[in-house]
């Protein structure tokens, strides 16, 4: 085995395929893209016979990929700059791929070349039926998975690496978390996560001491709470203006806090953004995505022949199909939550008119049953959004995921704040709120940290791991073969999703329970811990494509934080102390409400207008993104001149 | 006198301008750009004995300085492309500059360069005395005006073009106003305005015939609308439940009406920017503003050495000057408005006490003096708010503007509709507003169309024109002095805030007085009229800077879009109808509350949504635009090389 060529991809292939569909596929992985290939390297110690091939990538085909993808890198002056094939001399360190791109730059680049491979004529794989052949402009690699010739595709760990990341990651007691390392190791969508996970849990640590500080001034509040998580609503009456005025203090700082920290988040990730060379990323003039279907026709922005699909198509196709659709699963939901508090009350009736221990253990039966609703609508959902955002046909994987993780995010984020909501708005029973709350927070987060890491653990130490018991004399190519066998890393769905339930629980409904802060802080300390854990020794290594920001995630978070502002309004005057006045006569009812409106509508100006004035970005960027540009207009003016019309 | 070269600018001296001043004058005017003058033409009749200069561009300096702005222009293949000097030949008509570039821009550009001009070294001007010297990098044309020599820059009219622009513009019974005319001959930012003027104007179509059958099919809104412009308030309370849902419906359709109308305009500003050229103006990248100030430093954006002043300080400044002295202000306002309601109490007592006819002429004393306060702290707010404009040295021109035409239009804003705001909201008296609005609806704009055009077309004919009486073989001079002696165009923003307050009355308010949009349909169909007649006749030719949009007019028409939805569901609310509901006891008062907060948020909601929902520019703009950064990106690659590291 050649040291030179370093194992980046692990492709398994079906247990059927014959020596020379391999022998082909080699071939094929190793033509240059211009004669239609992927112009990439398979592991020298390749036989025809194995059922795994592993594959690295020559360095013109890394840097050209590079440039294609529109990543930035350092260049000889210092500044990131877009990456350009023809002028790699100027950049720093471009004469050494692996210390030029990261690890999972190149691995994704791999991946990247498998999936763009493209008939360029009818094409008749050697050892297959005839059945399965291959038309010009199909995508070979979609063809041989649907045709069970290549089972999966497996990012290669890098053992050391790994060890020395995870040394620097979670072993120790770190405050700080290697966001670089993570970023050259795991890519920039994983490593945003993880920057937003650590930047969120720092971000708490203000309302967290507000919340203790409150709990402690006001034996009132702490009395309360305890009271509301122990089920007694008693002596609600009697609390002292100090309750109020902690309240008001803990809602009015929630709702400032939300905006800031995501303006401020905003900034962070623009310069990670910078410092990662993912701000100038040009997907959008890169070949479409492999499930894009279209006719052939020139692109009329780039002008290459390639399949084209209208935005209007598009557009008919979200808003005839898929919103009404995502409507449907809304209203089963809701559907759902009816019938179950529907069921309650009977069952409660039953056991009333009954009181049996067959009766007795009835009254779960509605719980239960609403939780198995819950779970296999979400199942379904997923795989109807699946298949309608693929109907939609987005040109970029990112524009697709956006559009998937939307969807999902909708139904998930309705899935469990609409109790939660119910309870505010229709019952307007803030205890039964706060007890539901507080059950909601220790409850899932434990279950969730246990599903999450537990589990897999379990599984992995129990009944994968004796299946691939490693020993350093194994021959290199069983360590490969073993890496294979781990579970496919779910995503970053669940772990973003958990953070988004969190900070709603924190920002709609903070003003019931000022310890949320605290509780999250201490569940997002050991999080980092475990999702770090997970993600390095529990699956496969991902692929991860470059991204600038989270995506739909911010608009996410954003939208949740002036929702806040409307609930958390709400409850205020819900609260019993401004009630009590109410009823006092001091003043009437529909004042109340009307201070309670004005007070809503001046927050959520402040908040706009402190997301304007806070820039998206900081100004060194600005100054640096605005040279990008200046350059480039300067250089399609000399261009022009240089070749002459074109 | 040689036809070549045509006449564009007209400069004004001061009257004791020395013939050797002038002689140095028209020799920098002729000197060359890189040896420190403005590369422009001097009329060629010119003697150093005059006290007018008249000027004209030379094709290259008109050349370079559209690159330098970064217009647009056609491409021999049909596109509109950012205009490069180098490859100036595969441009349509570059060749013949009079149908290349719009009178418009060779003016502005005459303009441009005399603003441009700056100091080398130490310069003593001829004539003038030894106070007054020149350091390097002053600008000489402010220096000189500050200094007296030059009075006055003028761009100059073409009496044809402007005959044959008036014939299509406002002679005859035109519906559609010949835009491009408009824009190649005054340039784009009166040009936008009109666009807006004509396409807001049309957009009053469907709100006008829905209050008209409002009106027509609901008798009592009718009877109800007399009443209230006959000022009794009588029979309210028997309105059927069709004059509830006629309101209903005005109210719902003014406000979603609003939010398309908007959406549908920047779609229409975006394509004509495109068709205009402007879509891609370099203003960042260009010179600062004359009046821009700071430390000689070099720009890290364009790598030039220019004055640069921080970021951060210009903040400091806004945060700690201009928005207390803007708060100052509209404090002041409302002071005013409340001095004003007590003097009227106060007044109408002492009319009650004594009932004479002294007394009788002092109830109209608090109007009077609430009037001439209003109009003196317009005057001065006018000045201070200029000189804040001008503290916060803002670095390009259309910064300064919509930083100053904001702070102007916040005040406007609010000293029209304080008073509104205070009867809708404080004192609750619907049949009050009603009056108000329909008075000021039809008195001030009789009195704003008199002011503005009545006045000064009574001023031209019967106190200026006797003194520049032109006849047909009068030599050329003179002709162009008459045009100087018209008065200076005083901006659009007088036009603009009359628009900002019809927009606000119809969508603020329209729910109370159905007819808004008839009578403002109207008054905008003669408005176009003598506002084309105005800026063709009365006024000096005016300067255009090239513009891509309305700027902060856009952001202020959509503020106020939004702002309607809470005054809309409030007047609802308040309306006798439902007040009545709520007095029968059908409803309890917080309910109607409740039920109107709850129809804000969704109104405001699905106008977000919208407005998200409606592209800001057509599909083909969005494919050009993307077209132009492809080619920009590629030729930035091909440049590193082809120019090597530099």
């Amino acid at each position: 085995m050649s040291p030179r060529v370093d194992p980046l991809v692990l492709v398994k292939l079906g247990p059927g395929v014959r020596p020379e569909t391999k022998r082909w596929l080699l071939r094929l992985i190793g033509t240059p893209q211009t004669d239609g290939g992927a112009g990439l390297l398979a592991h020298p110690g390749e036989e025809a016979s194995g059922d795994i091939m592993v594959l690295s990538a020559p360095r013109c085909t890394l840097l050209r990929a590079t440039e294609e993808l529109g990543l930035c890198k350092t260049y000889k002056n210092g500044n990131m700059e877009a990456f350009s094939y023809d002028d790699r001399d100027n950049f720093k360190d471009s004469d050494n791929v692996e210390v030029f791109l990261t690890l999972a730059e190149r691995q994704y680049i791999v991946k990247y070349e498998l999936d763009g491979v493209r008939a360029q004529r009818d094409i008749r794989v050697p050892g297959l039926d005839v059945g399965c052949s291959i038309q010009p402009r199909d995508n070979i690699w979609q063809k041989l998975t649907s045709a069970g010739v290549i089972v999966d595709t497996v990012a290669l760990h890098d053992q050391e690496q790994l060890k020395e990341l995870s040394r620097a990651w979670y072993a120790g007691n770190q405050l700080v978390q290697p966001l670089d390392s993570v970023h050259s190791y795991f890519g920039s969508s994983l490593a945003f996560y993880f920057s937003f996970l650590d930047f969120y849990t720092w971000s708490l640590l203000p309302p967290a001491v507000i919340g203790l500080t409150i709990t402690y001034f006001s034996g009132e509040v702490q009395k309360e709470m305890v009271e509301s998580v122990s089920g007694s609503v008693a002596a609600e009456e009697d609390h002292s203006s100090l309750g109020i005025s902690g309240h008001m203090i803990q809602a009015l700082f929630s709702m400032l806090w939300s905006t800031v920290v995501l303006e401020l988040w905003k900034r962070r990730s623009a310069s990670l953004s910078y410092r990662w060379g993912t701000l100038h990323l040009t997907e959008r003039f890169a070949e479409p995505r492999p499930g894009f279907h279209g006719d052939l026709g020139v692109n009329p922005v780039t002008g290459r022949v390639e399949p084209l699909f209208p935005e209007w198509q598009r557009d008919l196709r979200m808003a005839l199909v898929s919103v009404p659709v995502v409507a449907v699963f809304l209203a089963l939901v809701m559907v759902g939550m009816m019938v179950f508090y529907w069921g309650e009350v009977q069952v409660k009736r039953l056991h009333e008119d009954w009181d049996s221990l067959w009766t007795q253990t009835l009254i779960y039966l509605p719980s239960i049953l609403h939780i198995v609703y819950t779970n296999v609508l979400a199942t379904v959902y997923r795989t109807v959004a699946n298949v309608l955002t693929e109907y939609e046909n987005h040109r970029e994987e990112s524009a697709f995921e956006n559009h998937l993780t939307g969807k999902v995010l909708v139904f998930t984020f309705f899935n469990c704040f609409a109790v939660l909501f119910h309870i505010a708005f229709f019952k307007q029973d803030v205890p039964l709120l706060r007890k539901r709350l507080a059950s909601l927070l220790i409850v899932t987060q434990i279950i969730n940290q246990f599903t999450e890491v537990v589990v897999p653990f379990l599984v992995d130490r129990f009944i994968s791991a004796p299946n691939r018991a490693e020993s350093e004399d194994d021959p290199q190519e069983d360590k490969f073969r073993n890496q294979g066998t781990l579970p496919v890393f779910p995503g970053l769905f669940a772990e973003y999703i958990e953070l988004l339930v969190q900070f709603g629980y924190l920002s709609l409904f903070s003003c019931v329970f000022p310890l949320t802060a605290v509780l999250l802080l201490i569940n997002n300390l050991t999080e980092i811990r475990l999702d770090a854990y997970k993600v390095c020794k529990l699956f496969c290594k991902p692929f991860s494509a470059p991204v600038a920001n989270m995506g739909v995630w911010q608009i996410a978070f954003e939208v949740l934080s002036f929702v806040s502002v409307v609930t958390n309004c709400w409850l205020l005057m819900l609260s019993p102390q401004i009630q009590a006045l109410c009823l006092d006569g001091e003043f009437s009812c529909s004042n109340v409400l009307l201070l309670a409106v004005a007070m809503e509508h001046v927050l959520i100006l402040v908040k706009l207008v402190l997301s304007v004035l806070i820039p998206d970005e900081p100004g060194w960027i600005k100054k640096k993104r605005l040279h990008i540009e200046f350059k480039s207009m300067q250089a399609l003016r000399q261009q022009k001149t240089i070749l002459g019309p074109s």
